[in-house]
């Protein structure tokens, strides 16, 4: 308000800095909105909502394009320093596992299309709660993002666990299944891939977690003891 | 040099977006022989092969926090504007790429760990050539994003689809062995794995490039008419 204060300071800026930091979060609610949504369509064999959420994707993408032009907006214009500045960065990182986590509902979705042309194999009990939990890493993360909290993205790491033991469970079920009836290859295949997916959304919650930890302690606990049981 | 000339001209300035410019093609070199080792380790059955590689993906995440960092505090230090911003923000996206696709040869190496358990199923054909695309697509997304080549970039997106029809017919084909003996599944799934790793690796470098075109020609081209085989 006061115009000898720096740039940076000036509530202009101040307003778009909120801004990307509300788009963030929007762009965070849709994508977990769509995991919930293509989990619907695979439980419930819902051919309809499929659909409606592959083609909502395009909305996700569109954010994720829009957010990065606004970051890259505000450093041109206002030069932002040290917190201000990592803040940005980091968000410009994460609108790409957001993208990502986007991309990995709409494989969800095609898998469950694929899934409808025959029975169901199995009851659904693990998906659901894999889904369950990498929902919740997404939530975390991006709340430890806006809010500078390095401990609870440190808890959002520890989950990835649990994440990565039910898809190794999955794994040797749908093996089983399969080497006890051939006739439920394509289907156990395709229940692999879904798996696989929901462990690669806990992944990239995870890769959030660790940039709000190493952007709010600035030191890296990026890529130490990364498990990857893929 | 002369000292009235804006801050962002100046010879420390450019030495850095150089450095950074050069860490960014070592890391991709890196990353591109990660790939070239974790075949070798796939189709030679070489353990150790797999071992080392794995272990040397260290250096790969170790290069990714620095050139982050590198970015972040030549944003900090010489506010650059245009062309230079794009091309800074944009390397602060292609690392995460870099690094995802290390992670998947670190992924094939664990795969081929786990099949030179048993016999080798079948000839190592459309998995090799599946790894040349996908290096080569890696090495031109890199090349056109220091030269600043918009064509060659939209050139390795078409190249894209070759990878996706690899992955597909390997599906196929890993289905058919499963069908007709139980005994393969553990195998086949693996290879199966192995096929979406490398489809996946295709698929950062095709984002890679998306973003050099977007950076070049400022205008959106990502995110349209994406494929999604997985």
């Amino acid at each position: 308000m006061d115009s000898l204060q720096p740039q940076h300071t000036n509530r202009q800026y101040e307003e778009e800095l909120r801004a990307v930091r509300a788009d963030l979060l929007k762009m965070g609610g849709l994508v977990e909105h769509q995991i919930a949504e293509a989990m619907v369509a695979l439980v419930n064999r819902d051919e309809p909502k499929a659909r409606e959420t592959i083609a909502r994707d395009t909305e996700v993408n569109r954010m994720d394009v829009e957010i990065d032009e606004r970051c890259v907006q505000l450093l041109a214009l206002h030069q932002p320093a040290a917190s201000d500045l990592r803040f940005i960065t980091t968000g410009l990182k994460i609108t790409t596992d957001l993208e990502r986590i986007g991309d990995n509902a709409v494989n969800i979705c095609e898998r469950a299309l694929e899934l409808n042309e025959e029975p169901q194999l199995k009851p659904y009990l693990d998906l659901p709660r894999m889904a369950e939990v990498a929902q919740s890493m997404l939530k975390d993360s991006l709340d430890a993002f806006v809010r500078d909290d390095a401990a609870l993205a440190e808890e959002v790491i520890e989950r990835d666990d649990e994440v990565d033991q039910l898809n190794y469970q999955m794994y040797r079920e749908l093996l089983s299944y399969m080497a006890e009836d051939p006739k439920t290859i394509g289907r156990a295949t395709r229940l692999l891939f879904i798996s696989k997916y929901l462990e690669r959304i806990a992944d990239h919650a995870t890769n959030i977690a660790e940039m709000v930890v190493f952007m709010v302690k600035g030191r890296t606990i990026r890529h130490m003891d990364k498990k990857k049981h893929e």
